[in-house]
């Protein structure tokens, strides 16, 4: 028997995450050059990063020979302020896809289960297969989640419920009532993962803070992420917030160098700079209004959305993708969230957006 | 019952990693300046890193809020040319730590073992716990590898045998000779992980291609690091060769973007310096002569190492690593690794090794 066939039937049935297409594999594969492409494809923030953090970034290569310090003692300070929480109450990781990570192989596994909804982030469904957990999916209610069939989902062997506020890749929201009544409802040894990686993005008569929630429900975790408004995708830098036992198990099954150097010191300085995170979100609402009025006049179907990148209905999902790649313009096939007519565009630049509109036109004529 | 009490008793009883103490945390705890520190606890690059790396992670800071290519295609290829191996054959981690906790989460988990030497590096034993696999640790020899007693102590629930060559934190090493027949012994459905962190360090005479032993033994993997001759700890960067079957399992684990885009590009600007890596060897290769000479001549035990660090016999290793600290000298306790009367100190430049000798020299007084 090969080392392959020895692994677990659930490690064997994986089939990896599939990211957006990065310009340079597209540069290469379509013979196209680099700086004509427009990627949409992955909710980065069109504005860059802070001026604030990549000077913190460019500063902190020097210190590259050095391990990065694994407790994160600066960032957790920045982030213990920004919340009004204590150290104790987070954990950092190599993006909040890492927090996920360490939640599923802190809690789950074989005889255990993960509650989440249909068309919600791919890593809940992946996380809970490889730590051998079942997965239970809840059918969504208008593309959302379906809080009254979540909290019926969940059964005696379940660990952790994922939901993602507002949800990619559909966009949708939940307002605070009704959020905050539903994890008060689960039971206290169940996990609420609540996934708030676009929280910055959204208006403020609906922002919440599920900080103070913390107190209240022991078994809350909130993820957070530098890699949208913040603009650090390329560094992999996401946290959770939570009591300190919920967070002293996640550091237990986290890697012990887990960010890097870089990362941690262009966060600290990024969380500093809420001007730039304010910026981006009044770009990106500007962008929303600026595609919803073309799939509006154009009578394509999309999904109202509250964070950076809209869901829209292509018809034919992987005829239209490939379309539009040819045109130089990357968006991002939903298929593998079961919407395969449909599509999902990041917000740009106005620019860029009219650029992606102009494709699509063509790309559906 | 709380979340914490709900994970499983594996999870609730691992003990973290426990890192060298950073330089910022010291000269806190102690008021004492972050200058006058010297660090050799967690053996990285005296020689920092090379220019040609530095200066392709500064450049990669434009590109931060992108995220990066989750296929590692450029650094893929550049690692592909440097071992003469194909692209599906390497696998990229955040830090080689990543690359060994993969293997344990693809192979390993409960009613399943992993076998490893007493005195091996800790992460071994804490990636199977964290699996919920069982540790099976086979005594030493001489402080290295017992190989005829770990190919014993191999059962049929065995997945993964570990071993680290040089060794961490020994600094011991086993020859290519019998290294090779260690592995052909071992039944082909268990991973042998070869773990060469330390590999850059060999002289001539010992350096030995295990990427050649891949097509021979499908069940070998090779890990290497850019964390300690290459200089790039803090970007945690690493990599795993294998037969394309075991890079596709790992894979299926990996996180989809566990590795940055400054760590990408500055190790592939890192592999094309060479001759940084000479020059860190050779600088390497004197330092151990100062500290061995001056153990020598102290009538101090050491484990000879054929690594960046010596292992020396402290008598009181606690006592003694605290008389270090208070004179702003760090190393490494490894009580944790079974040896309490031990501390291991990393080959830094020739100033520092001087520094800790002086400061050694006062704390045993």
């Amino acid at each position: 028997m090969s080392v392959f066939d020895s692994a677990a039937a659930h490690i064997r049935s994986i089939s990896p995450y599939q990211p957006g297409k990065p310009i340079s594999e597209l540069a290469r594969e379509m013979g196209l050059e680099e700086a004509g492409i427009v990627k949409l494809a992955s909710n980065e923030n069109p504005l860059g990063m802070s001026e604030r953090a990549k000077a913190a970034a460019l500063a902190a290569i020097t210190e590259v020979p050095r391990y990065p310090d694994g407790n994160g003692f600066e960032l957790k300070q920045a982030v213990s302020r920004h919340h009004d929480l204590g150290m104790n109450q987070i954990v950092l990781g190599n993006g909040s896809n890492d927090v996920l990570e360490m939640v599923a192989r802190a809690l789950l596994g074989p005889g255990r289960s993960a509650v989440y909804s249909k068309h919600a982030f791919a890593v809940y469904p992946l996380a809970t297969l490889a730590a051998g957990a079942t997965g239970i999916e809840v059918p969504a209610r208008d593309f959302g989640c379906d809080l009254d069939a979540m909290r019926a989902a969940i059964r005696d062997d379940t660990r952790v419920v994922f939901i993602a506020n507002p949800n990619n890749p559909t966009g949708t929201f939940i307002e605070a009532g009704p959020l905050e009544r539903f994890i008060a409802s689960v039971p206290q040894d169940v996990l609420v993962v609540l996934d708030e990686a676009y929280s910055e993005y959204l208006p403020a008569a609906l922002a919440y803070d599920s900080a103070r929630w913390l107190a209240r429900y022991p078994n809350l975790l909130v993820s957070r992420t530098f890699s949208k408004a913040y603009g650090l995708a390329g560094l992999r830098v996401g946290y959770g917030i939570g009591q300190p036992d919920v967070i002293d198990l996640l550091n237990r099954v986290r890697q012990p160098f887990n960010v890097t150097n870089v990362g941690l010191a262009a966060a600290v300085a990024a969380l500093a700079d809420q001007d730039f995170v304010r910026r981006s979100a009044e770009l990106n609402a500007a962008g929303l209004k600026q595609l919803s009025a073309f799939f509006d006049g154009a009578g394509i179907g999309y999904i109202r959305s509250y964070a950076n990148f809209i869901a829209f209905r292509a018809g034919d999902g992987a005829g239209v993708n490939q379309r539009l790649l040819q045109q130089g313009v990357i968006v991002r096939p939903i298929a593998g969230y079961a919407m395969p007519e449909w599509l999902r565009v990041s917000v740009g630049l106005e620019s860029e957006n009219a650029r992606f509109i102009d494709a699509l036109q063509k790309a559906l004529a």
